[in-house]
C-alpha cells in the first residue's frame, strides 16, 4: 500500500518517544502555552477585554499569571507546598509577562490577530499538547516520589498539572472581579480534562507496571499522539467530545441507568398486575367516583379559563 | 433504688472509656459516618438530587468525598499539610466511594430508604458520635505534638476534625455549582459545632492537667456520652439546641447586653431628669407648638388613610 | 533659615533608623494596629455593626482576627506554612481579642468614639504606619532566607505582610456572610497597597545592593517617613492617591496608550489619504449608489418610526 521506505519499526517509535521526552520546554513550548492561555483569558473577558486591560493592568497580569501557571499552583496547593513557588523562577515569569504584554498591548493588536490565524493557531495547539503531556508525566513522576503507594494522589496531581486551569479559573475570575459559581470545570469537565484523566491513569498504571506493559517511551508517544489527534479533530472537524458516547454508555450502565430502568419496569408491571386483577365492587365504585370528580374539575377549570380569557 | 448488681463502680467506667478509645474505626464506624454524610449531601441537593447525580457524577462524587473527609481536609489546610493527604489511604476512599455509590445509585433506592428508617438512623447516629469523639481526641493529640504550647491551635484543630464539614460545605457547595455565602456554619454555628468546641476545650484542658483532673479514660467516656445524649435528645425529643439558653445568658451578660441595658437606663434617667426640671417659658412654648403640629399631622394622616381606603 | 542646633546630620538619621528598627511592636504598636483594624471591620459592617456583633459574636470575632493577622495569614498561605500559625502566640491573640471586645462591646461605645476623635486617630495611624514598615521589612527578611534568588517572591511576601488585609478581606467578608466579588483590592489597589509595593521593591533592591546603596537604617527611616507622610496627607489634606498621576502616565505610555493613539492616527491617515485620492469613476458610482440606498433606508426607517408612534 505504501513504499517500503515508509515502514516505521518499533525501535523508531521508541526513539521518537524518548526524544520527545527529552525536549526542552523552555522557551518555545512554554511560549505557545502562554500565548494560548493569555488569548483564552482575553476571550473570557469578552468584548471589554481591551478596556479592562487598560483600566486594571495589575488584575489582568495576575489573571494571566494564575492561568499560565495554573497547573503548578494547583499541584502546589494539593501537595501542601508553597503556593508561590511557580513564581520562583524568574525566566518563566518574565517570559509569561512578555507574552501577556504582547497579547494585550501589542501595536495594532498584531500578535493577537496573528495567533488567531488558522495555521498558526493549529501549530500552537500541537506544541501546547506536547507540553501538556510533558507536564502530566512530570507531575506523576514527582508525586510518585512523595506518595509511592497512593495511585489516586498521583492521578489527581497529574490531572492538576495537565488541566488545572479549569479549577484555577474560579480563582482567576474572582481576581478579575467576576464570579460564576454555577459554571466550572468540575461540574462539566471538558474533553481536555477527561483526556488528562485518561493520560494520568495510563501513566500511573505504566509506572506501577499494572495492565500497561509497553515501554515508557512508547506509552509517552501514544499519549502525545492521543492529545494532538483529538485536539486537531476538535478544531478541524468540530468533534466536540470524542469520549461522550463512551461516557454516556458507562453512565447509563453504572450510574443508575439500568437500575432506574429496572425500577420503572417493576413499577409498570405492578401497575399492569393491579389493572388486570378482577376489581372488587368497592374499588370499581371508588374509581367511578374519581372519574366523576375529575370531569367536574376539568369542566370548572375550563369555565374559569374561559372567564379569564373574556376579561382579557 | 436499683438492684445491687447494677451498681457501676469507677473502675468499670474507666475500663469502658479505655475500651472505647481502642475501638477500631475502620470499617464499621467509618461506614456509619460515610452513610450519614452522603445522605446529608443528597438531602442538601434537594429534590433534584437524583437528576444531579445522573448528570454530574464526578461533581457528585467529589462533593461526597469532600464532606466525608471534611475534618481531615480542614485540619490539613490549617496545619499546612498536603490537602490531598486524606485521599492517600486507598481503603478509606474506596469504602467512602462504595457508600456514596449505594446511597445515590442503589436499585430501588433501597439503601437510602433503609437508612431513613428511624431505628437504623438512630443506630447510625450513635455510632457516628462515637467516631466524632475519637476524631476530636486524635486531632488534639496530633496538634498538641506539633504545637505543645498553643491551646488555641489545639482547640481549633479539634473542632475542625469534629465539625469541619460545616466550613468545608462552602467549598463543597461550590463544587456542586451552588453558592450561598450568607448561610454557613461560622455565621450560625449548629449545636454539633458548639458541642465539638466544648469537647475540644475539655480534652485540651485535660491534656494539660488544668481544671480537669479526672483520668483521661473517664473524660473520654463522658464526652462520648455527652455527644450521644444530646444528639438523641435532638432526634427523639426535638431538643434543637440545648446550649442556647446558656449562650443567651452569656451573650446578654458579656456581649453588650448589660452595657446596652445600662446605657439605655442612663439615657432614660437623663430624659427623666430633663423632664422633671422646671421648664423655662420658651421650652414650654416649644413643646406646645410641637404637640399642635403632631396633632395636625396625625389628622392629616388619618384623612389621607381614609381617602386611600375609599379609593380602594 | 533655621538655628544651628536644629541641624540634623547623617549619623543622627541613621541612628534614628536603627532605633526605629529595634522598636518592640508588642504591645503598643500592635494595639494601634488592632484598634484601627477592628474599627475598619466595624465600619465595613455598616449601620448594622452593633446588631451583628450581638447576634453573631463568633463570626464577628473571627472576622476581626482574620483582619488583624491578615498579613501573617496571607504570607503563611503563600509560603506553604501552617495557616493557623498566627494564632500560635497566645499574647497576640488575647491582646487582639481584648481590643476587639472593647471596640464592639465597650460601655457607651466609649473606645470607638474616642478612637474616632481626630487627634487620637492621627496618632494611631502614625503608629500603625511604623508597624507596617516593620512588618514589610520582617516579611522580606524572612522570605529572602527561604528564596534568596527570587526577588518576585520576596516582593509578594512583603506586600502581603504590609497590605494583606485587602486580599484577606474577601475571605473575611465571606465569614461575615457577605460576598462582593466585583470590588476587591486586586482589582482596584488602594494607595496603601501601592505604597507597600514600592516599599517592598526598595527593601528588596537594598537587600541585594542593587540601585539602592544607602545604608539600611537610612532606607528604613525613609520608608517609614514615606508611609507616614502620605497617610497624613490623605487624612489631613484629602490627598486620595498621590501615585495616581505617575501611574496614569505609565499606563498611558506602556499599557497600550501610545500604541492605541498611534493606531488611531494611522487609521485617520488612511481615511484622509483615501478621501484625497482622485476617485475612479466606478468608486464614484458606488458611493452614489450607497448614498441613495442610505437615504431610502432612513426614509423607510422614519416612516416605520412614525407608524409605531401612531400606534402608541
Amino acid at each position: 500500500m505504501w513504499p517500503d521506505d515508509w515502514q516505521i519499526d518499533h525501535d523508531t517509535l521508541i526513539d521518537a518517544g524518548g526524544y520527545m521526552q527529552k525536549l526542552k520546554m523552555y522557551p518555545y513550548f512554554d511560549i505557545a502555552h502562554y500565548l494560548l492561555t493569555c488569548i483564552s483569558v482575553r476571550q473570557d473577558l469578552g468584548t471589554t477585554s481591551l478596556t479592562f486591560s487598560r483600566k486594571h493592568p495589575f488584575s489582568c497580569w495576575l489573571s494571566a499569571m494564575l492561568m499560565s501557571f495554573a497547573g503548578s499552583f494547583l499541584a502546589s496547593f494539593l501537595l501542601g507546598e508553597p503556593i508561590i513557588s511557580p513564581l520562583k523562577h524568574h525566566q518563566d515569569v518574565i517570559l509569561a509577562s512578555v507574552v501577556w504584554y504582547l497579547v494585550f498591548y501589542s501595536p495594532f493588536d498584531i500578535i493577537f490577530k496573528l495567533a488567531q490565524l488558522s495555521p498558526i493557531k493549529t501549530g500552537l495547539i500541537v506544541v501546547k499538547e506536547i507540553q501538556r503531556a510533558h507536564k502530566i508525566a512530570a507531575g506523576i513522576k514527582y508525586s510518585a516520589r512523595l506518595y509511592p503507594e497512593s495511585y489516586l494522589v498521583q492521578i489527581f496531581v497529574g490531572v492538576s498539572k495537565g488541566a488545572g486551569s479549569g479549577v484555577v479559573k474560579i480563582v482567576e475570575q474572582l481576581v478579575r472581579g467576576s464570579w460564576s459559581p454555577a459554571n466550572h470545570e468540575i461540574l462539566k469537565p471538558s474533553f481536555t480534562t477527561k483526556a488528562c484523566v485518561i493520560a494520568s491513569i495510563v501513566f500511573t498504571l505504566e509506572r506501577h507496571s499494572m495492565y500497561v506493559t509497553a515501554p515508557h517511551d512508547l506509552v509517552y508517544l501514544c499519549v502525545v499522539g492521543f492529545f494532538i489527534y483529538f485536539k486537531l479533530a476538535a478544531i478541524l472537524f468540530g468533534v466536540q467530545d470524542a469520549l461522550l458516547p463512551i461516557e454516556n454508555v458507562i453512565c447509563a450502565i453504572f450510574m443508575g441507568g439500568i437500575f432506574d430502568a429496572f425500577a420503572k419496569a417493576v413499577n409498570a408491571t405492578k401497575q399492569a398486575v393491579r389493572n388486570n386483577r378482577v376489581m372488587s365492587e368497592e374499588e370499581i365504585l371508588a374509581k367511578e367516583r374519581e372519574k366523576v370528580q375529575k370531569r367536574k374539575k376539568t369542566q370548572a377549570g375550563n369555565q374559569m379559563n374561559g372567564d379569564s380569557k373574556k376579561n382579557n
